[in-house]
C-alpha cells in the first residue's frame, strides 16, 4: 500500500477543517502565526488515525473529522512551543514561527492553537456523553505531553548514567504516544466501539507512536535533510537522550575511543559537522541504530497484533501499513 | 460589605479543589512550577464570580466548582505565559515562574495548567449537553485572550497616534473581561438560567472586567508596590499604551513640556524611578487618572443595572460590592 498516498487522499476532509477553523479571527499577525505550521503540511498521520479507526470500527470517518482536526492542532500547538523551547529554528523546511515572527507571538500562537482545538473538539458529532468522555482524554493528553516535553528537557541535564531505555521509553509514550493513543481511542469513542474495541485501539496506537518516535530518532542521524526539513545531527548537539545515545553509552566501554568522540558531540552547540558525522559512525558501529530500529520493528509487531480485533476491511488493512510506515519511512 | 473577607470565606472551596487539581503529575519541577502563583494567593474574583452567579441564579454553588477552578487556572495559566513575554520577573511578591525555574518549564508549565483547566472542566457536574457548551464558550474564550495578549503587545509599537481608545477598550474586553464573562455565563449556565439571565450576567461581568482592568491600570502608576507586588510605573517602563496614557497624549498638546517627559518615560527601558515618577505627575496633571476613574466608575454603573434581572439575595448584593470593589481596591 502507497500509505504516502493513502495519507494525502484521506486528509482532505480534515485539511478543509484545519483550514477552515484557522480563518476566524481578528488579529491578522496572530492568524498568520497559527497558519505557519498547518498549512506547511505534514504528514496527517495523528488525524487520518482517528478517522480511519472510526471507520474500521464501523462508524462515519467524517463524524470524526472535528475530533482529527483537534489533535492535529493540537500536535501543531506543541511544535511551535518545542520549536522555542528547543531553539529550532527550521521546521517543515521553513523558519520557525518564533524565527519568522518574534518569541512572544509563537507562544501566543501556541496558546491559540491549543484554544481553537477544543473549540474544534467541542463541534464533534457525537452524543453529548462523549463530548465530555472526549474532553477528558484530550486534556490530559495534553497534560502527559507537557510532562513528556519537560523530561526531554530535564533528561539534557541529567547525567546520562542516571538514565535508563525505561525512562527514554516512558518520556516517548507521553511525549509522543499519548497524542496517537488519543486520536486513535478518539476514534473508537466516535465510532461507538465497545471497550475493549477502544482499549485495543489505543494499545495499537501506543506501538505506532512508540515506534514512530524512535524511527524519527534514527531519522534525526540519517534521514536526508531536504526531506525532514531538519539539521542532520541536530538532536546530537542539542545533547538528546534518545534510546540511540543511551544504548550506545551503555556499550562503549570507558577507554573505547568511540566513547569520547561521542561524548565531545554530544550536547556542544559548537560542535562541527564533521564531529556530529563521527559521532553518527560511532553510533553506527556499536550497533546502536540496528538497535533502534529493531525495537522499532517489535513495535510494530505488537501494534499489528492489537488489530486481530477488527473486521477485515480497507481501513484495517491501512492501519497495518501504517505501522510499518512509521518504522520505516524517509520523512 | 467587606469584599475581601468575603472573597476569602468564599473560594474555600475551589481553593481546595485547585489544590487537588495540581497535585497529580509524575514530574516533580513541572508540579513545582504551575503550583506557583495559584499557591500564592490571587483574588479569586473570578471562580467566585462562577460561583456566586450560579447561587444568584438558583443553582448550588458547589456544582460550579470543577468550572471555577479551570476558570482559575486558565487564568493563572495565562499569567504564567505573560510574564515570559513580558519580562516581569514578579508576580504576588514571589519570583516570576520562568525566573524561578526557566523560560522553557514556564512555557510547559502555562501549557500544563492549560491543559489541567479543561480536564477540571470535564468534570462538571452538568448535563452532558451543557458540557458541550461550558467546552465551546470557555475555549474560545481562550483564543480571544491569546488576541488580546497578541494585541496588547502590537500596541507597544504602534505609533500612539493611529491607537483610539476604541482600540484599547476592544484589546482589553478580550485581554481581561473575557475571562470575567466566560466566568459569569458559565455559572449562569450550570445553574441552568434562562438565555435572558445567561446574557445578562455575561454583560455584568463584561463591564467587571473592564472596569477591573481599567483600576489596575491606575493602581499599577499609583498602587502600593507592596500590595501589588509589581514595581510601580512598570507599565510605562514597558511602554503599554493604557486608557491613561492614550487619553494623555491626546490631551497634551505637542509643545507641552509634560509631553515630552511622559514620552521619554514610555517604553524606555533605562527610564530612572524619577523619570517614572514624573511621568506619573504628567498623567495626574492632565486628567488623564480622573478620566481613567471616571470610565471605570461607570462601567461599575453599567453593571450594576444588569443584575436588575436577579431576585434580591445575599449573592446579589455580593455581585454589586464586587463590582464597586473592581473599580475601587488597593490591590
Amino acid at each position: 500500500m502507497d500509505i504516502v498516498a493513502q495519507l494525502e487522499v484521506r486528509s482532505k476532509g480534515v485539511n478543509e477543517a484545519i483550514k477552515s477553523y484557522l480563518e476566524d479571527g481578528e488579529n491578522q499577525k496572530l492568524l498568520l502565526a497559527v497558519q505557519h505550521y498547518p498549512s506547511a503540511g505534514g504528514k496527517r498521520l495523528r488525524p487520518v488515525l482517528a478517522e480511519v479507526v472510526a471507520q474500521a470500527i464501523g462508524g462515519a470517518g467524517e463524524k470524526a473529522i472535528p475530533f482529527a482536526a483537534a489533535i492535529e492542532l493540537i500536535h501543531n500547538f506543541t511544535l511551535v512551543h518545542d520549536d522555542v523551547m528547543d531553539n529550532d529554528d527550521m521546521r517543515r523546511g521553513r523558519p520557525s514561527v518564533h524565527v519568522l515572527f518574534d518569541e512572544p507571538t509563537a507562544i501566543i500562537a501556541g496558546d491559540a492553537l491549543f484554544a481553537r482545538a477544543f473549540e474544534a473538539l467541542s463541534e464533534t458529532d457525537v452524543p453529548s456523553e462523549s463530548t465530555r468522555r472526549l474532553l477528558k482524554l484530550t486534556a490530559h493528553a495534553v497534560w502527559l505531553i507537557a510532562e513528556g516535553q519537560q523530561e526531554d528537557m530535564d533528561f539534557e541535564r541529567i547525567p546520562h548514567t542516571k538514565l535508563s531505555i525505561g525512562d527514554y521509553e516512558r518520556m516517548i509514550w507521553k511525549k509522543t504516544a499519548v497524542l496517537f493513543e488519543c486520536a486513535a481511542e478518539g476514534g473508537a469513542i466516535i465510532a461507538k466501539g465497545t471497550e475493549e474495541q477502544i482499549s485495543a485501539m489505543r494499545d495499537y496506537a501506543r506501538n505506532l507512536g512508540a515506534g514512530f518516535q524512535i524511527y524519527d530518532d534514527i531519522l534525526s542521524l540519517l534521514g536526508d535533510e531536504k526531506l525532514t526539513g531538519k539539521p542532520v545531527g541536530n538532536d546530537i548537539r542539542n545533547g538528546k537522550r534518545t534510546l540511540i545515545v543511551l544504548h550506545a553509552l551503555k556499550e562503549l566501554e570507558s577507554d573505547d575511543p568511540g566513547r569520547k568522540i561521542l561524548l565531545s558531540a554530544l550536547g556542544n552547540a559548537d560542535a562541527t559537522p564533521d564531529q556530529l558525522t563521527e559521532a553518527v559512525q560511532v553510533l553506527k558501529d556499536c550497533g546502536s541504530i540496528d538497535f533502534a530500529r529493531e525495537k522499532a520493528r517489535r513495535h510494530a509487531i505488537q501494534g499489528k497484533k492489537c488489530l486481530e480485533i477488527l473486521e477485515p476491511s480497507e481501513e484495517k488493512d491501512f492501519l497495518v501499513a501504517a505501522i510499518d510506515y512509521a518504522v520505516d519511512r524517509n520523512v
